[in-house]
């Protein structure tokens, strides 16, 4: 039962943002009775759905639900509360809300209503569906994936600059799946420059029909100098654009704010990781930035799809959850730019250990999904 | 039946050389009356083991055998006359001789005794178990394969040449067996210089019982210079040793003769893709090596073991037939150095095509086994 209220909480992969992905399965007497999950922020949550569902006959009922059902009032009435009253007599919890301000409160209501709570079934899978929520609420950073496309040797851009297109079709329409899940997507203003980026879901090449319906992800350009320059593609196309920056020049500022973007200022607190995206001094401080995207743009999951240069100093700071790269069967030549440009690793012993949790073909190429040993759950 | 005489062919994976693998069913009355496979050069031919088997039931069978039999005197008398002598009605053949001034006379000679013949039953099959001896037979070039191990980020050693170990003791393991089954393994001297390497099969290594009867392969040092110390371990261990040379030097040559050693001089003939192995001049014209290797020392199957310049020299000449690429899930960064080492592919357009043809794990890492597209049979 558990599974199935999983199950419906993925539909909600690509809606609920910044809200957590949630199901919920009603059970009468080893019978389904009501099934619901959380559709969209400001809709009602999964519980409501499939207390409605299973109408008067939820009284005595046992409810699975994949996260602790709230107990304050938000944009909904709290859905604990919805369970006392539609007289649920237990209730199945696979993890307590991450926030640890407010975890424990669904349940502390529920077991005072009477109602027998266990807490605990799938934890495992029910945190990875809302890992980038979990970290948000707990560390203040959103759950962090940088996408990379290169040639067998390891290479994403001739020295020109040309890298159009190193993967096939199908690799690139799957990226499209990766941005419509994310809150935000990440990118440094060189790409910008080069391959005039404008980073939106191209709604045409999703496969999966539950992502044509995801919200615009907020479109990130680190540009410490503000160089972007006002006719980029990222200005126009659907969502926001927020430029992180260091540069202080009221000139340079509104000139981009009056483009309708959001230009936020940090000051270069030299943390290991910051990176301009150009070779000036004054550079964003990568962990502030995204402490802001989590705690200001309410970011579940990010992806960054930038450079070597800024890609390779996320990954260096430890700041990259999960490592997405597509490997096309090519070979460019040493002459090519590099996947990551990491500094200071002159031995083996200073290598950046990986673990690889899936491989596959996708099209002609092979996407591998690799996370840090340090950032293994 | 044919498939069962391909599975008998490929028990002498390890042990032909120079011989092609050869498996052989003799069939009557729709059963199985004797089976073989030529298990080493000098000994008996499949056909003989099978027929031996059968005995004076032979009279009147079906023999399936996946290579012609051999109409001439070698080492061992010609196995055509065998199946006459033995009786067979019919003999179905996977493919002839690829030798082509011989091809079709094993063949014609049985026809011409009255058996009915038939030839190309899984040819593609037989074809691909002994393609380096086919190779060898119409190009007069063994195949050639080229084994890398490399990081996520396309590494190979780190700039101070530290490089042990990229990949897990399973994927290390696993190169001694396609070393096993190779008539020579060819390196650079820089790698005899950096690492000391012997390229001898660690039998303790093969976990294919088969391969550990491999006869020792020749092991082939590029080294244009004669710049190879007396004191490298290759000049120990099991088999031979060549090392190929553009250096005419008299004492130079000794020095290295004295050790065991044969040296081969060529003369540069700049072509493109020679390369030396170090930064002088005269290049050893990789071409006409594996013609030697092929014409002089019955290679079938060679594999490359070698730094970036020598393998991406041999690639870009279009000299390989497969790349065999380990990746450890490890990012070492891009001042380490190169996979290949291939000059002069500025545009997207230069970049060799390849196509996966296997990929696997292998203890934590990841084999790739790939083909050039030019290269695809």
């Amino acid at each position: 039962m558990m599974s199935r209220a999983l199950q419906l909480a993925k539909q909600g992969l690509y809606t609920t943002r910044p809200n957590p992905r949630v199901g919920c399965v009603v059970v009468k007497e080893g019978k389904v009775i009501g099934e619901g999950w959380h559709q969209r922020a400001g809709e009602p949550h999964a519980e409501v759905h499939a207390l409605k569902q299973a109408g008067a006959a939820a009284k005595g009922s046992t409810v699975y639900v994949t996260l602790e059902p709230c107990s304050h009032f938000g944009r909904t009435p709290p859905c604990a509360d919805a369970l006392v009253e539609a007289g649920a007599a237990k209730v199945i919890i696979a993890m307590l809300d991450p926030n640890p301000l407010v975890a424990g409160s669904g349940k502390k209501l529920l077991q005072q209503q009477g109602i027998d709570v266990e807490v605990g079934l799938l934890y495992g899978e029910a945190y990875q569906l809302n890992q980038g929520f979990c970290q948000r609420m707990t560390i203040k950073r959103p759950l962090v994936r940088c996408k990379l496309a290169m040639s067998i040797d390891g290479r994403t851009a001739k020295a020109s600059g040309e890298s159009q297109w190193i993967t096939g079709s199908a690799a690139r329409a799957d990226v499209q799946q990766w941005r419509a899940r994310s809150c935000a997507v990440i990118t440094g203003v060189k790409t910008i420059i080069d391959d005039d980026a404008a980073l939106t879901v191209r709604s045409e090449q999703l496969h999966i029909e539950a992502a044509k319906a995801c919200p615009p992800p907020l479109r990130v350009v680190v540009d410490s100098q503000l160089k972007i320059p006002v006719s980029a593609k990222i200005f126009n196309g659907a969502g926001k654009v927020l430029v992180a920056t260091t540069c202080k020049e009221p000139n340079a500022i509104s000139r981009i704010e009056k483009l309708g973007a959001e230009v936020v200022v940090f000051n270069d607190t030299s943390t290991t990781g910051s990176v301009s995206g150009d070779n000036s001094n004054q550079r964003v401080p990568l962990d502030l930035l995204l402490n802001y995207l989590a705690e200001h743009c309410h970011c579940n999951e990010v992806m960054i799809e930038a450079g070597s240069t800024l890609a390779g100093a996320f990954t260096k700071a430890g700041l990259v959850d999960e490592l997405i790269v597509y490997m096309a069967p090519v070979i460019m030549g040493h002459e090519a730019k590099p996947l990551l440009t990491v500094f200071d690793m002159p031995k083996m012993a200073d290598n950046i250990a990986l673990e690889m949790r899936d491989v596959r073909q996708i099209g002609r190429d092979w996407r591998m999904l690799i996370q840090p040993i340090n950032k293994l759950s």
